[in-house]
This record gives structure tokens, C-alpha cells and sequence, in this order.
């Protein structure tokens, strides 16, 4: 790949035109039969358009960087050796998606031989928002630059908090929203950690909370809401690799990032594998 | 008023009308300044849309029907003896919308002189979806008929939790969401109880809780649930009045209701009025 002036411009031109082709699949899907979800062995959900933008970003991602292996949510592609990661969740919001509720994303980051998030791309088709950061200059929605919230509280604050079960992991814990609320935070579950993660980056929000294993979901927000000004951790406040399994994340605008994480450790957090 | 034929047919009319152009006004201030919200003593938020549609339905309703009292979120006007009150919620949503997230409703109910809705009215002006219902003839989406879903556990069912604390009316409560996860229920917190409300309507969700006094946000949907085969009852299961303060409610596609209502009760749901 050439290095232009701008670091990793080749990877965000190509992030970027995938994320369109794959907003035009989210809407040409919505609220219509093809959205119809299918339950998945881990009792999560599948429709046509996650699978269909898989396909379309890994055809696409192998055939113009072929030395970079792809994770996607659905479907992957390992190169032995490679330098770089792909690291894609086609829809995000999958259940708001199957129930006609514009509320999902498509995310895809770069990630690098360190784990560490260097490119991300989240598009929401419903709203035409285009969030993109490239580490070390900045985040952006729609080309003009973004950064999180002052608030230094979690009195007043927007918290989102999506902290699922998944029977498959036989992972349970303790329900955090009523430590939050009686902090004083307003806590809303959106089913898609992109979104709301995009709303700690530009400002709208302070936290968001996630639970599960999948860094298909925090790839592009590690380095969006970093770029921003924020903090993106594990659930147990450390710096994790985004190109395999993650112990869940906060994120948040930095200033309430230890609030919430004092919120999370008080969790019952109790994973059987 | 006019009979005809079908019951309230003057009023379902004019409530289709205020409801489109309450659309209208949601759209034109969607994701721009005038979104912004203000907080209320009650510290909840109002923006312009709120206030502005709110006026408009009181400067209609005023002229159309001036023998009905009105109840609105944001203003009322009371009609000593009034049979009828008219019960609005302007912007349902007002957190998403002001945050500009596109879930977010205009809901406008008639409630008789046994404070029963007898007209429900809920218009989403981002997807375009217009429910209706009159007491005994059914409910409808877009003129199509649409009844509540078949599940009968919690096992995998959908519901929504709009349990928020009201500061100023000193209610806490333990939060149930932690139950309904161990049930098997996947359960969101939109912020727009209505929105929810209708996707307990039109099937694609089991149930919705409410935490709140406001019949505002209930009194459609009493009837539009209702009428699509579902339930709805305060949160000790028991009818309640819609021109008046509620004890929050749940909704329901009736065959969950009484798992529901054994969540619910097991809160520690106190008010200190």
C-alpha cells in the first residue's frame, strides 16, 4: 500500500467507500422481509444484510489488501503473518435492525501487529453520519472534527449500557443500572454499542458500557472516541488488543471513565470459561 | 360533534391531521439548534418541537372541540365538566430526539368521562408509521391491522424498561431488568415508552414497563395495544384512569402480562406522596 502524506489514507479511502456500499444494503433491507432475523448458535441474531455486507467487505478487503487478515462478525479471512487486521462488525444493531428501528451501524478498524486500533469507520445510513479517526489526528463526523463531553459526573450524565447475557459464554453479573442511577445518570440500552459509542465521541453522551467478547463492536470506537478525546478500556479499566477476544470495554469521555469503572468492579462479574 | 357511521370518526381525524403536522415539526427541528433541550423542574427536558406542538394541539383541539378538556406534557386546558379530555404527549422521546436519535413519537388519546381511551393516536414521523385505534374496532398501522405477538414466556421475549427515577416525586425502586435477563428476555430502555408501546402493538415486542405519573405517555397506547389483543394495567395490575396521574403501567401482549406483573411486584417500588 502507499503511504500518502496522511497516514493510512489508502486503508480510510477504502473504509470509506465500503461503508457507503454497505449503508445502501442496510436500507435497501430495512423493514422489509429480508431483515427478518435468524437465531444464531449462540442465541444471537443474523439477517441477511450482516451476512451480505460480510461477504461484500471481505471480497473487497482481500482482493485490495490481500496481506491484511479480516475479522468480521460473521465471516473471516486469516493470513498468516500479517501486519495488519480488519476488524468489522457489517451490522451493528442487529436486533433494532430485524424490528425496523434505525438504530445500526457498520463498523470496520484497522488494527495493528499490536492490537492497537489505528483506522476506524462507523456509518449509520439512517442519519448519513460518517464518524472516521485515524490515530494521531483526530476524530470526525462528516469531516468536521468532534470531541467528547466536559462532564466530570455521572449526576446528569448519558450512560449507555449494553451488557447482554450470552448464554453461550456462561457469563452472568449483577445489573449496574440502578448503581447508576442513583449516581445520577440517565442509562439507556440502544442495542448497538457502535451508536452509542459514536455518541460519547462527538459529545452527546458520557459513557457507554459493553459485556461481551466481541471486538468487532469496540474496534473502530477504541480509536474514533480516543481520537476524540476520550478513553476506551477493558471492563476492568486495562488497555486491550482489538484483533481478538476483549474482556468487554467502557468508554467513555475520559473525565467519568474511573466513576464508571468503580461502577463496573462492583459487578458481579463472573465469566465460566 | 358529528357521529358517523364509524365511533369518533370527527375525532380520529382530527387527531391524524394534528399528528402529521406534529411530524412535521419534529422533523424540521430534528439535529439542529432548536433541538436543544431545557431542563424542567422536574428535571426532565423539554425543547422547542415539545413546546410548539404542544400549543398547536391546544390552539386545535380548543377550536375544533371546546367543549373537551386538554391534557398536554407541556400545557393544558381544563373544561369544568368536560366529558371528554383529550391527553397528548407532544414528543415522546424528547432525550433521543434531543440528542438526535431518530425514536420519537407524537401520541394523542381521547379518554371518556370513566377516564377509559377510547382514541389512541401515535404518529413516527422518521419511519413514516401512523397507529390508530378506536375502543372496539381494532387497531392499525398505516391502515393495515395488526395484533400482538403469540409468545407466550419471557423465555427470548422482547421488552422495554422505561423505569426512570423521578426525582422530584421521590420514587425509587429496584431495578428489575436483572430478573427478566435470568427469565431470558432481551431488554432495551429506548426512552420513548410509546415507540415501545407499539412495537408491543404490532408484535415485535412482548412488553414494555413504565415507571412514571404521566398518563401522557400511556393514554394511546391503552387503547392501540388494547385493541391489537394486548394489555395494559398499572404496575400492580390493576385498570387505571387516563385523565389523571397513573401508577406507571404495563404493557403487554397479555400473554406475558401476569410473568410481567410477578417482575414488577417484586420491585421495591416506593413513593414517598
Amino acid at each position: 500500500m502507499n503511504r500518502n502524506e496522511k497516514r493510512y489514507s489508502t486503508e480510510v479511502t477504502l473504509a470509506k467507500r465500503l461503508a457507503a456500499e454497505a449503508g445502501e444494503i442496510m436500507l435497501r433491507y430495512f423493514d422489509t422481509a429480508a431483515a427478518r432475523p435468524h437465531l444464531k448458535s449462540d442465541r444471537t441474531i443474523v439477517t441477511r444484510a450482516d451476512t451480505e455486507i460480510n461477504s461484500l467487505v471481505i471480497e473487497r478487503l482481500a482482493a485490495e489488501t490481500p496481506d491484511y487478515s479480516i475479522r468480521g462478525e460473521e465471516e473471516s479471512r486469516d493470513v498468516a503473518g500479517a501486519e495488519y487486521t480488519w476488524v468489522c462488525d457489517p451490522v451493528d444493531g442487529t436486533m433494532p435492525f430485524a424490528k425496523s428501528i434505525p438504530i445500526s451501524t457498520f463498523s470496520l478498524a484497522l488494527v495493528d501487529g499490536r492490537g492497537r486500533s489505528v483506522v476506524g469507520v462507523v456509518y449509520d445510513p439512517f442519519q448519513r453520519r460518517l464518524y472516521e479517526a485515524v490515530v494521531g489526528e483526530g476524530a470526525s463526523l462528516n469531516g468536521r472534527s468532534i470531541s467528547v463531553s466536559s462532564a466530570d459526573s455521572l449526576e446528569n450524565a448519558f450512560v449507555d449500557m449494553e451488557l447482554w447475557i450470552n448464554h453461550e459464554e456462561g457469563v452472568t453479573f449483577d445489573d449496574p443500572r440502578d448503581r447508576l442511577n442513583k449516581a445520577g445518570a440517565k442509562v439507556t440500552t440502544f442495542c448497538s454499542a457502535v451508536i452509542a459509542g459514536c455518541f460519547v465521541a462527538q459529545g452527546s453522551y458520557e459513557g457507554m458500557l459493553f459485556g461481551q467478547s466481541k471486538p468487532e463492536d469496540i474496534a473502530a470506537l477504541a480509536v474514533i472516541v480516543t481520537e476524540a478525546g476520550g478513553k476506551v478500556t477493558d471492563l476492568l479499566g486495562n488497555d486491550q488488543r482489538y484483533d481478538r477476544n476483549i474482556k468487554g470495554a467502557v468508554v467513555s469521555n475520559g473525565l467519568v471513565h474511573q466513576a464508571l469503572l468503580e461502577v463496573t468492579q462492583k459487578m458481579n462479574y463472573i465469566s465460566e470459561n
